[in-house]
């Protein structure tokens, strides 16, 4: 999917695609795959990959320390992903669209039939800081 | 350069492109062609053009107030660019590959003779503030 859009990874990038299933062992319906292109104290940027039909689950991303929470900011580049905010209820990203989700705000998606490339710009990524509504999830 | 490259612009992004000759009036050689997706207080996010053989003149992003200065990291995703960097010499981008400059860092660069594309990802932009070598320019 991602050499279809024209995104160009290294070898080790290819090798090191994070499949995350959030521990619930419904990859296909509850999932992401994650190409982490930078993660520095600052600034994190990502691309991920939603088959058709997967989702991420709700959650959000709180205060660590003196820190605000993430913010971070989905760019649709293929297919298409509804994206539910809360406070803000659902909205579709098509390619070229974005939206900027505040720190610590609820939020999930779900890759619409085609599937979904989105591009991730943010703060650091702490997945471990994560709060997830369903207590069954292990990040 | 963009679509070709499969990269999805809005309507509103493609007429908004910031065209930046650095007061130089010599755009071919000196110059950058700009989209700017996101610049929040945290985060920014921007693919930059470059014209064959076309440079962006050396540089730095010095501390702002009590903050950092802006932090970028370079990702080339078509053509090739070489990449200027104080205490590293020059490197070579070409697609699928970043480096990082920390904050405050003189680095200049230029594209190849096929042009180039590369995504930007770095803490706030604030273009006021950067520090060129060259005085003639204007931000």
């Amino acid at each position: 999917m991602l050499a279809d859009a024209g995104i160009v990874l290294t070898e080790s990038e290819r090798e090191s695609i994070e499949v995350a299933d959030f521990g619930l062992g419904r990859l296909e319906e509850v999932g992401l795959q994650i190409v982490v292109y930078v993660n520095t104290e600052r600034v994190c940027a990502k691309e991920l990959v939603l088959f058709p039909g997967q989702a991420c689950p709700e959650h959000r991303h709180p205060p660590v320390g003196a820190e605000a929470g993430k913010e971070e900011t989905f760019r649709c580049r293929r297919g298409s992903v509804h994206l539910h905010v809360d406070g803000q209820g659902e909205l579709v990203l098509r390619p070229g669209d974005q939206y900027t989700i505040p720190p610590d705000t609820l939020h999930w998606f779900r890759a619409c039939d085609d599937g979904a490339i989105v591009s991730e710009f943010s703060t650091r990524s702490r997945d471990e800081a994560d709060v997830f509504t369903d207590p069954r999830i292990v990040r």
